[in-house]
């Protein structure tokens, strides 16, 4: 704890501050640092370029190296970013509830904010702007903790930010956690009294790592193992379109799906035109009964489609990939029974134009987003209409789904009375 | 966890059919577990007796004795207890908010049972069927851990539940942890997987065992150091009787006051009548200016007072006893200060004519409750409204302060599409 201990104390000290903040007052902050970081444009991406020619020295993947890469557009999206959120209403301050009780006391449930936050991520340099600006616009510091390939970069933004606050706002709200190292994870997870959540997003390693290690409030934005459900009834050709979208419009994302589940009646009228899209983008991996319906005796397999078959560890797993799942079922109880054993409570869809199948679905599905008719991919801050995101909440407890700004406040009960004593 | 698994599989079970029950089901399940206590009262007073005498055989203090003890107008209001969640709302399928995106999704927030709940409780018995009713009404199914002292109260009304849900419900919702010993604890606490929240209910020590090991969401119902501060517009006889109620009507409760900051310029027209109100039944811990006040030359101490020197460690005492500790603060600023320095976010109130004071205190104070002009006395489920009550919260993650129904639910976004795809 010793050394991120000063650093915690002067967020908390900040974050009192912050909290009582007006909405014009928290805007007018993050309209500086948005002009800070545009100002400072050429420092942040300099020191970006010392990263990534660092990573690509260290032998860092492509893929990889393109997170952590800033250019223009990207700087102009982060700051495009900041703007959206000034956009926001403010969370705080909102009466949640409010009633009179029999003996006169007035009660309010008011939304404020959380407190401390504390983001673990990996190499994207926009997240440190974006968590920034959702957690000032509630009213929260927060002590960013990126990967130590970004540090330069986000030294930079961070540096900017602080800049801007220096003007108009409150500039010991951030903290960028300096020493790269990996104790201080640890030191993140278990400074109880001083940070009131910890966002971890990263891989499986970081969150079986907060998940033994943490004994500070956490929210796991974890894997999404998404599956399609396909009832008999479904319109087969927007089914198609649906499931092609869900698969391949961005195969990395966590909303993207996963396993496609088809009722065995939907089978045959379903899955030639599902394999027709895929074919040469996408691998299927098939249980004997979809594999017959593509690839049986007098079939006309479409040129291009790579068909495997599944194996029960596909049921389990996040392709992240340009793989999809497919299994055939008998009821939609077994779609829901499949999906509630081997689903992560992430986005789960039945496409169908039977209503009460569509309800049930709905009802029995144990996850933070549940669809009829529509892709998975929608599972997002943006798309919900938060602004910016924080991350995709799988847990159950305190945040679920995609998480905005209300996803940084609690609630103070306010009791005004008149001299009322308890009987 | 081996023995216990078998027991939270079985409870997982039944409340994914809990989930999905109608209000009229759940409340004809209430009432039916309600008439069974009626109907084997004999059986639990019986239990209850034995528990007792064993307590006090093993040397149990009279005042413990008393919260194991169970009688008729207890059992009597125990079956009120479950009758109270009975008139209760049904938290659940709840549209807590929805909204129509830019193309035609239909997104709604819907409240859903958080899922398997445990309670670890010490000695009183009601507490076990309170519980109960409140996680039934809430689409949960509960793990009951109550103390080995009440094993055989608990086994008796448990049983009667369980008979009680046999002709009209689930009887699977509710399991007693039976062993009785302390390893259980942290078998329930390390629960991942099965268990959606812990409710520890005791002392200090079970507090830091599961802060220490929990690896499950706990929501934390823990001490209140709880404040009065009196600003020199207060109305000072209403003061006096507040200060009275919220130390005297039941000093161990958590929502008793510990501390009467006191601003100067009112210690002379409060303190002398808050003296005459306590002397006798509560001794004051006072700083050098309160004590001169009262024990001063020249000042008619009131018969039967008793008054020591407070010390640093009475600042962050929760008394439980009838003692209240008296400090002098020369502003607003420094009652504030004091409370968020040595308060426990329980409940805090201010008493005052001024209403800039009132708002100031309201919006810095940063506690669970924040009162102006009535007793803290109020923190309480059944004052606030919310019927029977899990518990206090004090932290500020999932839920803070008195806890009801929504305590135990969670949401799920229900996204309704016609074919929509992402661009």
């Amino acid at each position: 704890m010793s050394d991120l201990v000063p650093v915690l104390k002067s967020l908390k000290k900040a974050q009192a501050v912050l909290a009582l903040q007006t909405r014009r007052e928290k805007d007018a902050a993050l309209l500086a640092a948005a002009s800070a970081i545009d100002r400072d444009r050429a420092a942040i991406l300099a020191a970006n370029a010392a990263d990534v020619e660092q990573a690509r020295a260290g032998g860092m993947k492509d893929a990889l190296i393109d997170r952590l890469l800033l250019n223009n557009p990207r700087v102009d999206a982060i700051i495009e970013g900041i703007e959206t959120v000034v956009r926001l209403e403010d969370p705080v301050g909102k009466v949640r509830s409010g009633w009179k009780t029999p003996n006169g006391l007035c009660i309010e449930q008011i939304a404020v904010p959380l407190g401390v936050a504390a983001i673990i991520y990996e190499s994207r340099p926009n997240v440190t702007a974006d968590a920034f600006s959702l957690a000032y616009k509630a009213g929260c510091a927060i002590l960013l903790r990126g990967s130590s390939a970004a540090l330069a970069s986000n030294r930079a933004l961070t540096a900017a930010i602080k800049a801007g606050l220096e003007t108009a706002g409150i500039p010991g709200a951030l903290e960028l956690a300096g020493s790269g190292n990996r104790d201080e994870v640890d030191e993140i997870l278990t400074a109880r009294g001083y940070i009131d959540v910890v966002l971890p997003r990263g891989g499986r390693d970081l969150i079986r790592r907060v998940v033994e290690n943490a004994r500070v409030p956490v929210i796991e934005t974890g894997e999404g193992n998404c599956h399609i459900y396909v009832d008999p009834g479904a319109d087969m050709d927007a089914a198609a379109a649906i499931i092609e979208n869900a698969k391949l419009q961005k195969p990395g994302a966590c909303n993207a799906v996963e396993t496609l589940l088809i009722h065995r009646e939907a089978l045959s009228s379903l899955l030639p035109v599902v394999a027709e899209r895929l074919a040469g983008k996408a691998e299927l991996r098939c249980d004997a009964a979809s594999k017959a319906v593509i690839m049986g005796a007098g079939r006309a397999v479409p040129p291009g489609l790579t068909v495997q078959d599944a194996g029960e560890e596909d049921w389990s797993t996040e392709f992240l990939d340009y793989i999809l799942a497919v299994k055939t079922v008998h009821s939609l109880d077994e779609a829901i029974d499949h999906i509630n054993r081997y689903g992560s409570g992430h986005s789960e869809a039945i496409l169908t134009n039977d209503l009460r199948a569509a309800e049930t679905f709905c009802r029995r599905v144990d996850a933070a987003c549940v669809y009829t008719n529509a892709s998975t991919r929608f599972t997002d801050g943006a798309e919900f209409g938060f602004g910016a995101e924080l991350g995709i909440s799988t847990q159950k407890f305190h945040a679920r789904g995609p998480m905005g700004l209300e996803a940084l406040t609690t609630v103070k009960y306010r009791i005004t009375g008149s001299g009322q004593i308890r009987e």
